[in-house]
């Protein structure tokens, strides 16, 4: 069997090694337009900033060690310009040689994944105008840098790759700017919980432009709406990507709105013997059940293993994405799983949430710090539904449980019960996921009543807004028009709270408040309680 | 309703906690007959080291803070002294003012925990004798070590308290030895995952000795059998825990062999409106469904929650513990769930089991450690049954996952399908619990057929062993009579190697074996790879 592979990093290299583990004797030939395979693209920021010093660390396998391996015939600067479906060829443009050649398949496998996307704007063709994901993409950046020493970037999108790109930038030198359309960074998460990741950001020394369209590339600035020009020698265009598939026009090839490729459960294209995967396909999403592009390197990587098992009918399912993913930024991680708010809402599904702030680790063993968890789940069983969680050490390890906790079925009371493993270096003897799980039971069960900052503007005017944090944090600041009794002293002066009107707990992060709920609702008020607290209230009015 | 709590640390303050949430109403009295409450038991050996420099920190709560938080009578220096379950009332010795009176109660909860053993030995009455289990425990000890200046400490018994001791000590300036009956340390790992963790001990500057019964303590030493004398100015006794339920005797309260309270699945002991849980009760495994001891402090706490729903009304099942468990030893992190293999084979539990190493992040990005797992699972489905994990940083997010997988009933081919949080600062593509589901999966599914480091002793002579590793690191070590074939010319080399014997393939830790395996089977070879590879036969010789 004849089985071809266009595009020899992630997704391809891997459909590659697992083909010929599954079997010795079918001829594999490999096509990369690029002059590399199998990199670590997402090791190309990490290059840039110094961090990653040795250029050889970012290539797994070259086209011998593969060859070598695998028995892999790989043709690098190959790139495929068309594919005839009917006569089950593709025809491959040598650009060593410049020569066009016809290759026959039995097996198609497509991986050409996502190319950066530019938009029709003035100044793109300045040479100081970089995308990064490639390796040469990242040598062009890092010799400009270190020949050119620009004195400031701006980089156009917030996402993963403009945000590592941020901190790689700056590490070198660089002042930096974030120019976002939208009105937060990091998509994968909801706006309440954006706001200490750019607290953060501001803190480190980046400016911010939140809310803001570039309009234009001049020599050494952007310029935005409303006329604000960014100053800026140097530019990074990070604002999405787009499936690399214009080959594929003409092929029969069935491909959706963006270009991306059509596959079923088993990574089959509309076309039989033909396969693909990767940032260039769209994968259901386990939450909504959409058809999404989900670019990430560990579904390419999956899906690679279960596309040769298929074509060696050892038939397998790739069961769905739900876009686990996390960014470091300088100490900082932020991390989702699943679906975010907004997109539940936006899908009309419903959900309930709650806040929890939680250390890394037991607080009497130095060095732990504080995350903020944002758990959505189903209102009915209390299914999870998605995750997000900001903060620094040990973000990493509970958007992990969460995301297999939402793979796996499992419901808000699943979270309470989990025996994680607690020594104080590594976490508490209730950890982080299990005392989201704690709060998000007690919203199921009535015992905890929530309202959340959006709630604050329309709180009518007779309601009480009781802060229970204690004296000193209360005039630290708090919510204008609270009145202060701490918890410790609630139960003795009761007497002071109308009991017609309706209480909206506040404390520091919702924890003393659910105390002080529980206290309140017990002799007859009638109370919510601010889920994520002053604290995240404080956290969107910087 | 008046509910009496025995034990004020983690179960008994947990208890308190939730029940006084659930029920403004019912009076709370906790009997504790330290002096004090709610405190970090296990930051204890940290205190001893001053890596947690401030007492305070060791005390979560203090009878004055819980009783104004929780309004929960709280009775210091208060031992229960016995319990009559028919009057319903315990008997209280003050050991403020010597008194004893009696309480009623109409529900009782009984959290004692558990006190360190201190075996009939000669010697034991030296006040250079320790144990270690609460803060006057750990004042004491502090108290020696800053005072005497002890040269030496011998810790008799290698579990989770004597190798933070040992570490603690040592940051101290004290000289280690660490005596050990088992054939290892850390009884939750099995005798080939701990090899590592010796390694690391002795490259630490500590002495170990295996395979060693303490018969006596002098004044300067302890002797063990054979004669052999290990100095000592000072010795910790930490070879286990025994509930403490000697004021239980006459109550009518079925207990155990050892001592432990009995109950069933809702914390609810053999008497009517008793309920027990933490270190003093047992537990039922959910891999054996034995009723076991397992102490730890995140199912005392979870237990604490369960107690106070059932107590009021909220019928809640404790679904079981499994023994996930974390010991930090200076960098390294040893951690196990489950069954551990010499549980399973005493157990009569069918199962199959893989070892894997992966890196702790991406190989790329510096700064990854490489850890080792030992997977074990069910022969049929793949079920997870334990996993023990010994590296450095990273372990303990694996071992959540692995956790989780055997907690909700998850496969080998579950863990393959995992999609977790992969950037390169945190994990790599396919991250290390992939991995070992990939391998445990091939293993299934009959392309990875594996032996065993016990196997190599029974291995024919006729065999071929074959060791796929680079000429070099073939040089650098292997195990006697291996011939060497290096992966990547084994193809070429094929007619080297006689069909007619069985090859026994030996790589560095099991990945370049499999490939070589997977040539070999298609080649018409008959042949095994050595799982773990030379990489863990070499740990055990060492
Ligand atoms: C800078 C950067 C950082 C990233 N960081 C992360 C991260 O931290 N975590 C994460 O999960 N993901 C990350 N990603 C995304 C991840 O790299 C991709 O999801 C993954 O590589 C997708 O695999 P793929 O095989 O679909 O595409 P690719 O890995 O992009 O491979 C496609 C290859 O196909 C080649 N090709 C395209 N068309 C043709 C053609 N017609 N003929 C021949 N060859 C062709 C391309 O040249 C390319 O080399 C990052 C990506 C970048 C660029
Ligand atoms: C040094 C050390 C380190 C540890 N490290 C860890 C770790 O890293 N991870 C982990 O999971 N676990 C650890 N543990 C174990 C954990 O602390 C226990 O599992 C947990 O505290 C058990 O809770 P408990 O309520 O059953 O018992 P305890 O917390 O021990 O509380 C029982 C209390 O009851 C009191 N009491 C006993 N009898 C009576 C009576 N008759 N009347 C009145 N009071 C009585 C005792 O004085 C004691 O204070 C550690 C333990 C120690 C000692
Ligand atoms: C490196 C690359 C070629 C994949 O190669 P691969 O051989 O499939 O992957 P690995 O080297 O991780 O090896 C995994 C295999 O070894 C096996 N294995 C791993 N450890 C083993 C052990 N201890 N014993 C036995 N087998 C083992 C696994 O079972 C798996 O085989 P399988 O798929 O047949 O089950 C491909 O992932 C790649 O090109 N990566 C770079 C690009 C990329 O991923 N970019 C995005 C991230 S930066
Ligand atoms: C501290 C101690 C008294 C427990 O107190 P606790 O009040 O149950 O526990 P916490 O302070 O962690 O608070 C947890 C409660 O707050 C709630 N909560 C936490 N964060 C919240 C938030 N952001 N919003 C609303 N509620 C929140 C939880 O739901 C939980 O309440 P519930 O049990 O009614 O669901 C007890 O664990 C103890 O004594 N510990 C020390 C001893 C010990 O554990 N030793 C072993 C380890 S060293």
């Amino acid at each position: 069997m004849k089985i071809l592979i266009v595009g020899g990093v992630a997704g391809g290299a891997s459909t590659a090694a697992r083909l010929r583990r599954n079997s010795e004797k079918d001829e594999i030939i490999l096509f990369e337009k690029g002059a590399h395979i199998s990199f670590a693209n997402c090791g190309l920021p990490y290059y840039i900033g110094n961090v990653i010093t040795n250029k050889e660390a970012l290539l797994l396998q070259t086209p011998k060690s593969f060859q070598d391996r695998f028995r892999v015939d790989v043709r690098v600067n190959s790139e495929v310009v068309s594919v005839n479906c009917e006569k089950k060829t593709v025809c491959v443009k040598n650009h060593d040689t410049g020569e066009t050649y016809i290759q026959d398949y039995d097996k198609l496998v497509l991986s050409p994944g996502a190319a950066p996307i530019v938009p029709e704007m003035k100044g793109m063709a300045f040479n100081h105008v970089f995308t990064l994901r490639n390796i040469p993409d990242a040598y062009a950046i890092r010799d400009y840098v270190e020949h050119t020493r620009p004195k400031s970037c701006a980089i156009i999108g917030g996402g993963f790759i403009g945000l590592e790109m941020a901190e790689n930038l700056q590490r070198s030198g660089v002042e930096v700017s974030v120019i976002e359309a939208a009105s937060h960074v990091m998509a994968p998460i909801d706006n309440d919980m954006a706001h200490d990741l750019h607290n953060y950001m501001r803190a480190k020394g980046m400016k911010l432009y939140l809310n803001s369209r570039a309009l234009a590339v001049t020599e050494n600035s952007v310029v935005l709406e409303k006329g604000i020009e960014v100053a800026a020698d140097m530019i990074l265009m990070s604002i999405g990507i787009t499936p690399e598939t214009g080959f594929l026009k003409d092929s029969g090839i069935a491909l959706g709105q963006r270009g991306e490729i059509i596959v079923n459960d088993y990574m089959e294209t509309s076309v039989k013997d033909v396969y693909a995967l990767g940032d260039a396909v769209s994968v259901r999403h386990i939450v909504s059940g959409k058809q999404m592009l989900i670019p990430l390197a560990a579904p390419a990587n999956k899906q690679g293993r279960i596309v040769a098992d298929n074509i060696c009918g050892q038939k397998q399912k790739y069961r769905g994405s739900q876009g686990t993913s996390i960014l470091k930024l300088f100490e900082m991680s932020i991390a989702a799983t699943g679906e975010k708010e907004a997109s539940l809402m936006s899908s009309g599904i419903p959900y309930k949430k709650v806040f929890t702030y939680s250390l890394s680790h037991a607080g009497y063993y130095p060095g732990g710090r504080m995350m903020s968890i944002k758990l959505l789940f189903s209102p009915d069983e209390g299914k999870i539904l998605g995750a997000q969680i900001v903060g620094y050490e040990g973000v990493d390890k509970r958007i992990d449980t969460f995301a297999n906790a939402l793979r796996f079925g499992l419901t808000v009371y699943d979270l309470q019960e989990m025996e994680l493993a607690y020594a104080p270096p590594f976490s508490s003897a209730k950890d982080p996921v299990n005392m989201a799980g704690y709060v998000a039971g007690n919203v199921l069960d009535g015992k905890m009543k929530p309202f959340y900052i959006e709630d604050l503007s329309s709180i009518q005017e007779e309601a009480v807004l009781l802060d229970v944090r204690t004296d000193k944090e209360f005039e630290g600041g708090h919510i204008h028009g609270a009145v202060n009794i701490p918890l410790d002293s609630l139960r003795s002066r009761l007497k002071e709270i109308d009991k017609n009107k309706k209480v909206y707990i506040i404390c520091q992060i919702g924890l003393r408040g659910y105390i002080a709920q529980r206290i309140l609702d017990q002799n007859g008020y009638e109370t919510l309680n601010l889920s994520g607290g002053y604290r995240l209230y404080r956290a969107a009015e910087m």
